[in-house]
């Protein structure tokens, strides 16, 4: 079921996480997440483990912004038409802490509940 | 009941969110976190508005860290020993997020789960 990235501590398919970009773009703009939307992103983010899970995260809000392409940038369009990217990505940092799942920071090993790499996304 | 800090946007008791302080250091180190404790932070995190909610946690954040004062910075002391300061500060700027409760980003109105400028708190 579809090709799949597999670098060291890294598995998950490609595109990531496709259901959890309706989550990211309702509460990017802080709009109230239908219960339903919450569980379909946490139970996709629950099957990636904790290794891979901030990668996943990274990947998708990188394609949720390239497949936007040049449109990206101009006010009221792109991937998040009501949303700075700054707050894009912090949301998109905290989607395992919404979801309770942790995550491994980095090689030491450490423990968290925010993608740290997720939140310094580039700002364009 | 203590003094209060008034701000235009802001009210919020100082100390700030008492009940948010263990849920912080549980999940910055990536600690399972007892549903009571979040129950009490989210509480307390809820009767705060939506305007001041950053605030709170700001105010939050810089007591726990100059409460500690000289210690911070140095390995395995401080208020948060095991983790961070990059994820202490977005692990903080999420407890929103976890709680779902919405944000108000800025004079813009516009909404959020997350706190930017809890994330945006100084490295050093």
């Amino acid at each position: 079921s579809g090709p799949w990235m597999c670098y060291p501590g890294q598995a998950f398919q490609v595109p990531a996480l496709p259901g959890c970009r309706p989550l990211l773009k309702l509460q990017c703009n802080g709009s109230q997440v239908p219960e339903a939307v919450l569980r379909d992103c946490c139970q996709q983010l629950a099957d990636i483990s904790e290794w891979p899970r901030c990668g996943a995260l990274y990947s998708m809000l990188d394609s949720m912004y390239k497949e936007h392409g040049v449109s990206e940038g101009q006010a009221g369009t792109g991937a998040f038409p009501s949303c700075r990217r700054e707050v894009v990505k912090l949301t998109a940092a905290s989607i395992t802490a919404v979801c309770r799942l942790p995550i491994v920071v980095d090689a030491s090993g450490d423990g968290a509940y925010v993608c740290k790499d997720v939140a310094a996304y580039p700002d364009a």
